[in-house]
């Protein structure tokens, strides 16, 4: 089933890219100046197969799980405060609502793995189980499972873009989820926990420490093979983090660009370019999260963040900020006028 | 008159600012999670010496003028292209009126020295003389043409806080303003005009090459003091630069927080700073110029950009785009839950 829907993604169209790259020369500015704005475009051009480009809707996706980890003392809170967090999701008053209302998107939680039976109204039920288990006493989940998250994430893509969003913003809640991330880059990019772990929430240098050391036991213990990411996410991984590889798969599949927004999104976006390479095309890094390991996790896959804004907080709330960025792209590329219509003369292409 | 007003300058608030930190501390998130986006509101107290901090009405001022120095082939188009585009301002279709309604700013172009008369509804009239002299022929203006520039930028932020805005941005419109921009940074920082000359709006490599000689041959005849920034300017500078270095003196003058653009508005910033050091602390920078000093004119002022895009259109372009950062950042907040409101335990700051 994965296998097929994979086989689905294709190259971008480099035809619309040129022609977006033509729209861009014809419109009366230095050319070039809007630099990086400019690509996000042409970017867009190649995911939708046309050089006209229409306003984005834009829907956040909050992937919310818990972590057995969490057992081993690897965070400063309990994992009560992920359901928590995702009742005020529904709510209306957490960060990332604040933010997406300015940003103009609309959120979406997903309980993907929620420790606890959950209700509220505006939650989507997509539980796989009642969080994973504790990496240190066996694997975080089964193969099966890990495909299952994977699937969830790709067939959100899929009816949101029946719901007619076209820009889909990545975020999540999960208590213990950057110990969970840490340990898939760590073993992804060959780097030690120690040069890929962080203080999460907001750990001591002791709390840190001991991170660093669970993180390191967990990947002894189970040898994953970076050449297999459902091993590598079945073992040490998340459901969020799963959740979200497949929102940046179902992105390629679906002709739908998808952000990154901080590390736990990134290693999700990680796991998300080795299942299926072509997928780098149609994603978008944001800003670089305050996490060590924020920019190496973009670097990994060729992304370059256009905020600097030392955040971590999560949610999508970087991702949600970033996106705004494509109102002004698309603003620039669909309002400016043209050279034909200006009286003062053509800027040229020199070198 | 100036020295008078430079005097008023005062230290921002230490109190706010600390009460602004208690503010952010309390709200139900991870402490410090939102980065600089949590130093921006504190900056804000105490240039506002508050703590509760308003939605910004946005002012972009554009500082319009013509360069003498044009004649000498420095720029791939004609001076007639500053008064093109200034009327294209006051009709609303340039570049930064169109980012400007993203952003929720209001536009306001400024004829400062337009080497011609315009007649154009919208554009407000200070021209100080019709464009500078050629800066290898004798100076680019008087001292006091150079002074009456500055108090222009300044009157003018006065002005708007008059009218109620409390962010102002910073933008310009002038062919050869980055020539006059490199000599003034290259003075200011005892840099080779190569290091610090770029190809501003599209010139060829010995285009740049004959810019950056007839800077060298400027600062030669001249031999600006880099200790008397009126020296500077007057000798090497244009009307634009002046009246931008004002609206960053006006804006701590008037407890305004006002922001840089790109490479031009951050010389004019360099300007303002030397001539009343404690003015950085009501100045913010935006985003990172592609032009090559962009980031070197930051940092030598202390100051670091929350965007890099890549951008080199001037107008204000990236500084309005930067703006809408204050909008989510006072969105969090204003708006997100505190720990008291909200069941789960509250996040601590650990070492």
């Amino acid at each position: 089933m994965l296998k097929k829907l994979l086989s689905q993604i294709t190259e971008p169209d480099k035809k619309a890219m040129e022609r977006a790259q033509i729209k861009w020369d014809n419109i009366a500015k230095p050319l070039r100046s809007l630099g990086r704005l400019e690509d996000m475009i042409i970017q867009l051009a190649g995911i939708t197969g046309s050089e006209n480009i229409e306003p984005r809707k834009k829907a956040v996706l909050i992937f919310c799980a818990d972590n057995g980890i969490v057992e081993e003392g690897v965070t400063q809170t309990s994992n009560e405060v992920t359901a928590a967090v995702t009742e005020n999701f529904t709510k209306g008053i957490a960060s990332i609502n604040s933010l997406s209302r300015v940003c103009g998107a609309d959120v979406f939680p997903i309980d993907i793995g929620i420790a606890r039976d959950m209700n509220c109204k505006g939650l989507t039920d997509r539980k796989i189980a009642y969080g994973t288990g504790n990496f240190l006493k066996g694997p975080a989940m089964t193969r099966e499972q890990a495909k299952e998250a994977i699937l969830t994430g790709i067939r959100l893509v899929e009816e949101k873009k029946n719901e007619c969003y076209n820009l889909i913003i990545t975020g999540e809640m999960g208590i213990g989820n950057t110990t969970t991330s840490s340990a898939v880059i760590s073993v992804l990019t060959d780097s030690d926990p120690s040069e890929v772990s962080g203080r999460g929430a907001g750990l001591t240098s002791e709390g840190l420490e001991h991170k660093i050391q669970v993180i390191r036991e967990g990947i002894a213990l189970h040898k994953p093979d970076k050449n297999d990411i459902i091993d590598v996410l079945s073992k040490v991984g998340g459901f969020d983090i799963c959740g979200m590889a497949g929102a940046f798969l179902g992105g390629a599949i679906y002709h739908v660009p998808v952000l990154i927004d901080g590390f736990i999104s990134a290693a999700a976006a990680n796991c998300a370019v080795r299942l299926a390479p072509l997928c780098a095309e149609y994603i978008y890094a944001t800003h670089v999260s305050a996490e060590p390991a924020g920019r190496m996790a973009l670097e990994a896959i060729g992304k370059k963040a256009y905020l600097e804004c030392g955040m971590c907080l999560g949610e999508g709330t970087g991702a949600v900020i970033g996106a705004k960025l494509f109102d002004f792209a698309l603003a620039a590329y669909n309002e400016i006028i043209v050279f034909d219509d200006v009286e003062f003369e053509r800027y040229e292409l020199l070198k």
